[in-house]
C-alpha cells in the first residue's frame, strides 16, 4: 500500500561506500537532491576515469526536480554534477567557495547552461514544499555545511561531512547553537555521515596541524620545504601561507587542482594571501632554499601529480635534491597505501628527507569521530536515523553508537543504493526498490561502460586470441591458412599452430554454405578455450573472425 | 679492478620491496643461495600468478652453486624454490617445518628430484668455503632462524625476520646468548631485516594475542566463534586450540593452506593438538554454536580463501549469520585493505559479529621494532651493515638507526637489487651489476612475460580493435568491406563504420602489390588511433589484420 503523505528518501548513493554521494528528497510531487558526487575508480575498474551514481530516476522524473542542493565543495559531493546537469538541468545551490569549484567544473565540461544560486550560512531557500537551512559546520573544506530541511512530514537534518573544530582556522565553529535549536524544534530523521565512527575520542582540531608544521619550519631553517596536500584543503593552505609569512620564506604553488582551488578560494575571500608572498613555480630557481616553500598537489601519490612527478624526476620546475625537507600532510586512502610509499621511497632515493603519517600530528581529518557524532545525534534529538556516508561496516556502528545513547532499534535502519525509505511524523518503513547503482566514467563515454569494464578485466587477466579465416562466399572453402593474433597471453609457436589447425578443422567439419557463421564462430571458440587452458591453464578471450570473400 | 680476495653478496631480492628474498654469497668459485622467495602480483601485474626474482645469473652459475639455505618458511622466503629448483638442482638446508612445507610444494609442481637437509638450529653445516650456523630466532612461524656464515673475510650474519619475544609460545626464546657470543667473535657484515623500523619500542609478545582471545571466548560463550589468521601462524594456532580445550570447544580447520600448514606442523611437532578436539569442517553441523570454533584462512581477503567465500555465501561447509563472532586475527597487509573491509562488509550484511583492528592485540607482527633491532645491532656489533627486507624508506630509516647507535656512514650502504656489493676484512665497496630483477609467473608460463603484462595493462585501460580486411593476392584488391571488432572499448555504430572506411582508405592509397604489408598495417594503426582518440579520449590497442587470399 502507497503512503501518499509520506516523505520518501530515495538513495543513490553515498550508502554501503565512501564516496558519490547523492541522496533524494520527495513529497508529493516534488523532488530536491542533496549532492552530486563521484568516486575514483578501483584497481578492478580498469581504464574508467570516474565512477558517478547512476541517475536514470532523477532523469526519468526531471520535472518534478526543484533544485539540488550541495552540503560542499569535495569531489564526492559535487564530482557529478556536470553529468547530472547534462540530462537534469535544475538550478543549483551551495555556498560561495562550492558554486566556486562547481563552475570551473561546468566550464571544463564546456556546460554553458546551468544556474548556481549561492546561499549564505545561516540562511534558508525554499524548493516546492521543502525548506531548506544551510547550517555551518567545520570541515576539512570551507563552506561545509548542514542541512536542515523542513518537510510536511518534520524536519530532517543531513549532517553533510563534519567534524567539531574549536579553534577552527577562520574562526567560526560548528553552528551548535542552531543545531540545538533546530533539535529543540522537533527532528524527524537524521542523515549522519559515518567515516570515523571506528574511531574513537575527538578529531584533532585543523589547529594542531599548524603547531606541528610551525616546528618543522623552524627544523628546517635552511632546507626547501615542499608540503603535499589536498587542494581543497584550504585551511591547511592558509596555515602554510601563514607559516611561510612567519618564516620568510617565498610560495610556490605546484599542480594544476592547486592553483584552481586557491584561485577560487581567493576570489571568494576564503584564504587570505598577503601581497608578495606568492611567486610562480617557473621562477622558484631565483629564490634560495631556505626562503621557499612549495606547496603541491599529490599527497595520495596520484600518477600524474607534481609530487609524484617530482619523486620519479619528471617535474622540470621542482628538482628534488638532498636539500629537501618533503612533508605529506596527508593519510592515504586506504587503497591509495601502495602508491604513496613509491612515491615516499622515490624521494628518498633523490636523497631528500621524507616527512609523512610516521609523525602525528602532520594531518588531522575533516570528519567527526565517535564523541562528535553522538554531540551531533544529542543536539538533534531525531525520532529516526539513518546512516550515511560510509561502508556497510561504518553504518553498522553508527547505529551502534547511536542505540548507546538512546535510539531505539526500530527507529533507525541501515539503507542500501537503491531503496527508498517512506518517513511520516510516526512511522519509517522501507518502500520501492528504483534503478541505481554505477555509471562509469570512460573518456568521452557514460554509457554502455559496464560490460566495457568486464571484457577489460577479462583481457587484463588473460589477454586474447584473435583467429581470422577467410572462407570463399561460393564455395565454403578455406582461402588461407588462418591467421592467429595473441596479446596478453602466452602461446608458443606451436601452440600457435596448433590453434590455426582447430580453426580450420572446425571448419572443415562443418557444411559451411548451410550453417549458421555464428554457430561455426562459437564452436571455434570453444574448442580454443578448451586447447588453451590446457595447455596454458589460461582463458583469454578468443575471438574468431570468419570473412566470406 | 677485481679483487680475487673479496667476498661476494649478490642481491637478487629482498632489497628496496618487501617480498621475494634471495641473497648470495660468493667467494672464489664457491657460491651459497640464502632463501628463494616471492611475491604475491599487485594491481598492476594482471593475470600474474606469482613474481619470483629472476635467477639467470644463478642458471649461468649453477655448478659453482653448494647448496641453498633458508631461514624460515614463509613464502616471501621459500616460494621460489620450486621455480629455481627446475633450473638449478642443488641441496637444500632448513629446520624441520621449513623443509616440510618446501616439501608439500615441490610435490604440487611435480618436482621429484631434490635434495632437502634437515638442519637443528645451534648446528652447523659446510657448503664449500662456508661454513653456516643456524641461529633460532622468534618470528610468526616456527623453526625460523638467523643464519652466522663464516667465510673467509669473517662472518657474515644474516638476522632472517625477526623478534625478540620474551614469553614465547613454545618456551624459545630468540638465542640471545649465541648471538653475543658471535658478536664476541667478531661480525664482518649484519644482513639485517627493517620491516618494522618505522615502529619504536618493542612488538609486543604473541602471549598478549593469546589473553585478547582469551577474553573473547569469555565474551562470546554462546556463540560460534570463527578466527581467521595466517596459516603459517602455527603459535597463533596453538594458542586458539589451548583456549578451545579450556573453554571446551571443538575445532575445525577451513581452508586449504590451513589443513596443509597445520599438518606439517603436527607431522614435526611444531603444534600440539589433543586427541579429540579437532572434527572434520564437514561435520560441525553435528556441533553447538558454543561448542565450536572455527580456524580459518582469509585474514587478507584473499578472493578464493574460505572466509571470503563465507562472507559472499559461497562457502557449503559453514553458513555465516547472527550467531557468529568472526575474529580477524591479522593486520592488512597494505594493497589489502579494500579487499578485507569487503569481507567485513558481508560479514556484517549476514548479521554477524566481526572483531578486527579496531581492537588492538588481535594481532602481533612477527617483526622487530626499532629498540628489537638495536639489540640485534648491538649484540652483533658489526664491522658493516646492509639493511635488508624492506623498501627503499625502510632501509634508508635502518641506516639511520644504526648511525644512532654507532655505525659509521663509510661502513653501511644501501643495496639494488641486482648489486654485487664486495667485502674483505677491512673494505666493503659496490662491485658490478649483474642481471637480475622480476620473472612473473602467469599459469604454466615463466617466461616472456614482461611484455605480456605489459600488453595486457595497455589492454585492461583502454581495449582493443581489431580490424580485418582481405585483399586479393592478385590484384591487392579489397574483396570485403572490412571486419571491426571492438572489446573493452567503446565505439558508436557510426565511429565503427569511419573506422572501416579509414581501413579501406588507407590500403586503397598504398600500391598493395608492390608494398610491405608491415608498412600498411602501420599506416592503419597510425590513422585508426589518431581518430579514435580524437573521438573517445582513448587510446586502444588497435590490430590490424590483412590477409591475402
Amino acid at each position: 500500500m502507497k503512503n501518499k503523505n509520506a516523505l520518501k528518501v530515495r538513495f543513490l548513493g553515498g550508502v554501503g561506500e565512501i564516496g558519490k554521494n547523492m541522496t533524494a528528497l520527495e513529497y508529493g510531487k516534488d523532488i530536491i537532491v542533496i549532492d552530486s558526487g563521484i568516486t575514483f575508480p578501483t584497481a578492478d575498474m580498469p581504464g574508467i576515469d570516474l565512477v558517478a551514481p547512476d541517475v536514470t530516476y532523477l532523469v526519468q522524473n526531471k520535472d518534478r526536480i526543484k533544485g539540488i542542493v550541495l552540503t560542499h565543495g569535495h569531489e564526492d559531493h559535487i564530482g557529478g554534477l556536470p553529468y547530472l546537469l547534462k540530462e537534469v538541468n535544475v538550478p543549483v545551490y551551495g555556498t560561495k567557495l562550492t558554486l566556486m569549484l562547481c563552475e570551473h567544473k561546468l566550464k571544463e565540461q564546456k556546460i554553458h547552461d546551468y544556474e548556481l544560486n549561492c546561499v549564505k550560512t545561516g540562511s534558508s531557500i525554499k524548493l516546492g514544499v521543502f525548506s531548506i537551512e544551510f547550517i555551518h559546520v567545520n570541515h576539512s573544506i570551507p563552506g561545509s555545511c548542514a542541512l536542515a530541511i523542513t518537510t510536511p512530514v518534520g524536519i530532517v537534518v543531513h549532517s553533510g561531512d563534519f567534524k567539531v573544530d574549536l579553534t577552527p582556522i577562520n574562526g567560526q565553529m560548528i553552528d551548535m547553537t542552531r543545531l540545538s535549536e533546530i533539535g529543540k524544534k522537533g527532528v524527524a530523521l537524521l542523515l549522519c555521515e559515518s567515516t570515523n565512527v571506528e574511531h574513537e575520542g575527538y578529531t584533532m582540531s585543523e589547529h594542531v596541524v599548524g603547531e606541528t608544521l610551525d616546528r618543522l619550519f623552524s627544523d628546517n631553517q635552511k632546507r626547501r620545504i615542499i608540503i603535499a596536500t589536498f587542494a581543497t584543503n584550504v585551511h591547511r593552505i592558509q596555515q602554510i601561507i601563514d607559516l611561510a609569512v612567519k618564516h620568510k620564506r617565498k610560495v610556490a604553488f605546484s599542480g594544476r587542482s592547486m592553483l584552481n582551488v586557491v584561485e577560487a578560494a581567493s576570489k571568494v575571500g576564503e584564504i587570505f594571501i598577503p601581497d608578495n608572498v606568492v611567486i610562480d613555480i617557473e621562477r622558484i630557481k631565483n629564490v634560495a632554499d631556505k626562503d621557499l616553500v612549495i606547496i603541491s598537489t599529490g599527497s595520495q601519490g596520484e600518477p600524474m601529480s607534481a609530487l609524484t612527478r617530482m619523486a620519479s624526476g619528471d617535474y622540470n620546475q621542482v628538482q628534488v635534491g638532498g636539500n629537501d625537507t618533503i612533508i605529506i600532510s596527508a593519510s592515504p586512502i586506504p587503497g591509495n597505501e601502495k602508491s604513496v610509499y613509491q612515491v615516499i621511497n622515490n624521494l628518498y632515493k633523490k636523497g631528500a628527507e621524507v616527512v609523512y603519517k610516521s609523525i602525528t600530528k602532520i594531518h588531522v581529518s575533516g570528519h567527526a569521530c565517535q564523541e562528535e557524532l553522538k554531540i551531533m545525534h544529542t543536539l538533534l534529538k531525531p525520532k529516526f536515523f539513518i546512516p550515511v556516508h560510509g561502508e556497510y561496516r561504518h553504518l553498522k556502528k553508527h547505529c551502534r553508537l547511536a542505540k548507546e545513547i538512546g535510539m531505539k532499534d526500530g527507529n533507525m535502519l541501515i539503507a542500501e543504493i537503491g531503496d527508498t525509505i517512506e518517513i511520516t511524523a510516526k512511522t519509517m518503513k522501507r518502500g520501492e526498490q528504483f534503478q541505481a547503482g554505477t555509471r562509469y566514467i570512460d573518456g568521452l563515454s557514460i554509457d554502455d561502460t559496464e560490460s566495457v569494464v568486464r571484457d577489460r578485466k577479462h583481457l587484463a587477466e588473460d589477454g586474447l586470441i584473435v583467429a581470422v579465416c577467410c572462407i570463399s562466399e561460393d564455395s565454403g572453402e578455406i582461402l588461407q591458412e588462418p591467421d592467429v593474433i595473441n596479446r596478453g597471453s602466452i602461446l608458443t609457436d606451436e601452440q600457435v599452430q596448433e590453434v590455426k589447425n582447430i580453426v580450420m578443422r572446425v571448419i572443415s567439419s562443418f557444411d559451411v554454405k548451410s550453417s549458421d557463421l555464428g554457430d561455426i564462430r562459437s564452436s571455434i571458440r570453444k574448442q580454443l578455450k578448451n586447447y588453451v587452458l590446457k595447455k596454458t591453464k589460461k582463458s583469454p578471450m578468443i575471438i574468431p573472425v570468419i570473412t566470406e570473400v
